[in-house]
């Protein structure tokens, strides 16, 4: 998508150095530093294992599919690094696993690589490494465009309904900041939005770490009509009929349509269906965890207090453009969760690259049948 | 309640200036300038019907009880400036009753300030409307006193179903910093706290205005463990059986028993209902709207949308310590309701000063028999 009026993925390949531009030994991948946004512009070389882990862990890179593309640069970048032996090549898969918790797409990106590599010599391994990074890179951007396509045709019978502005609802960011390109929440509303109809979007602040004002950055950057709102609002406008469905992303998807995402993500669906209004997750085969049997079994990132604590933004000091300021004292007592887990039966369908589903064992299984031998029989609870 | 480790209400008598402090003529009212807390502490004096009016409005002065009080002596401010005939006192009261339009605190206390005052002679006035200010604010604090025992009752039977730490999860403020003392929703925390019952209050950041972060500290000032939480996080810590209890305050109760309280209660009420966890709203007999048929025919503020898009905090800049951070870029679009509906079947009980009941006409019209004559027929539909 465009930033700064120009096309732009959130990943892309570079090389370490401009004087090494030659250099097929020094190939690096750049990404965009996302905790400045929307405050400042600035992008970041990745040159070795070390730097994509550090640009997880930060979030630097933040969202499920984009964690795991970039999780998967990391390898290639250690095994550059490295001699490429097995034991560099366990060792960063390993380190870059332990990144963060939730995103159950880092461990499917990281064992894809695994499965790509383990068998080549270590002489193989570096070339094979960033094809299949870049062939996973790729793929997202791909599975979004599909889910922007089966998202419309949904949100089309939407306006067939109403005949009027369609008014969408998402929290956090599932755009194309959260993906390689197109997003998964908001591929529908690109595909909408390019398809000429009138869509608008309500973009919730997502604290504690305001990932909605990415969205609002990036929706701005393609001229997407939108309004900000604080995560209290949802239930309000819910409730009043402002809005016609709600779009979220999705960290993980158990076997039995549980979905966990970012924090704040279970009162709205709650809200939703409060108010009889579709709640869908959009997400690539990529955020399925075939093996995990319901949201009880996700683990949940606990995220430090400083991230209530204190706020970074804009100042009106040229010197010191994006400063931070200390909302309460650092001895308040604060918890943190960064998910939370939705309930299958508060999700009106799953949006994913072969189609739309609902979210249920047997839904899931439909879209892909290839991987229902995994699921647990526990996961067959939901009847949907 | 303690501030700085000293006993103050959020409003008292005070003389206009030190060097006046004998002459009845100037008597003034002073509150805390809530709009620096927690970030400074400051003191204002209110000397005029605009002072008062203002203070309300950039809500210096919040919370549904302590608006109430504010305007009632800020009636007797406008009076005090002027010969005492009716137009001074019904242009006050039209002045402060357009500060803001949720609470009907404001309504009530202006009506009962209107009654006491206008069959009185001119020359009478003045004397009355401070002593009836006076009144209601010594009101506000016995009645705050009695729904912190008749919450400290329920609060007992759960300590006594759970046996252990009593975890309570609040919104916004509705503390001692609310009304005049004591609070409402924080009363049975504070009557828990005082009988010697290990109490933990969850406190819910409350964006856009962060008035949570005005609970945090209050609760810190009097020594009660606690901890911040995004309000995203609401739902989650629910659903994972981390409450026993919340409690909130309210805005204004209609006669079917929904309630108007700050943006966010709804969710928190859902949330709290698919974990079965009691929700408990907390409010005096003033802020009841008796001819109030339900929620929808209640008003709610839209404030401006710069409380999203700007953030203040305090900075390491000596010379300026209360700094404002800018979040997003001014032409950023936002929407701010400030006030959501509670439907009364999400609300386990009101606690009054008169004792609980359920969230119904029939219920409300048991603590009030009084009223139940000016109780719209269609707020009759709640058959609890």
């Amino acid at each position: 998508m465009k930033a700064n009026g120009v096309y732009t993925r959130s990943i892309w390949r570079c090389a370490a150095s401009p004087s090494e531009a030659s250099e097929a030994a020094s190939r690096a991948v750049a990404i965009i530093d996302q905790t400045l946004l929307p405050h400042g512009w600035r992008t970041l070389t990745l040159k070795t294992l070390e730097d994509a882990a550090q640009a997880i862990r930060t979030m630097q890179v933040r969202g499920a599919p984009l964690i795991g593309a970039t999780a998967a640069y990391g390898v290639a970048l250690a095994l550059q690094e490295s001699d490429g032996g097995d034991a560099v090549l366990l060792e960063a898969l390993a380190v870059l696993n332990a990144t963060r918790p939730t995103a159950v797409n880092l461990a499917w990106a990281l064992a894809r690589m695994r499965t790509a590599l383990l068998p080549l010599p270590a002489s193989a391994r570096v070339e094979a490494a960033w094809r299949e990074a870049d062939a996973i890179a790729d793929e997202d951007v791909a599975q979004n465009r599909a889910i922007g396509e089966h998202g419309l045709e949904l949100l089309r019978g939407l306006i067939a309904a109403r005949s009027s502005t369609l008014r969408l609802m998402t929290h956090c960011n599932a755009g194309w900041l959260a993906t390689v390109d197109r997003g998964t929440a908001l591929a529908p509303v690109y595909a909408a939005f390019d398809a000429g109809i009138d869509v608008h979007v309500l973009v919730s602040e997502t604290r504690p770490r305001n990932q909605g004002l990415l969205t609002a950055w990036e929706l701005a950057q393609q001229g997407i009509p939108h309004e900000l709102i604080a995560d209290n609002a949802a239930g309000f406008l819910l409730a009043r009929g402002e809005v016609d469905a709600v779009i979220v992303g999705a960290d993980r998807i158990a076997a039995n349509g549980d979905v966990a995402n970012k924090i704040g993500t279970f009162m709205k669906a709650l809200a939703a269906k409060a108010a009889g209004i579709p709640f869908y997750v959009a997400a690539p085969r990529s955020t399925f965890d075939f093996s995990c049997p319901g949201g009880a079994a996700i683990p949940i990132e606990e995220r430090a207090g400083d991230e209530l604590r204190l706020i970074a933004g804009t100042s009106e000091n040229p010197e010191n453009p994006i400063a931070q300021l200390r909302l309460c004292p650092p001895q308040t007592p604060a918890r943190n969760p960064a998910f939370d887990i939705t309930p299958a039966d508060c999700v009106t369908a799953l949006i994913c690259e072969r189609g739309v589903a609902p979210a249920s064992h047997a839904g899931i299984a439909r879209l892909y049948p290839e991987f229902a031998h995994a699921f647990p029989p526990s996961s067959r609870a939901n009847p949907r």
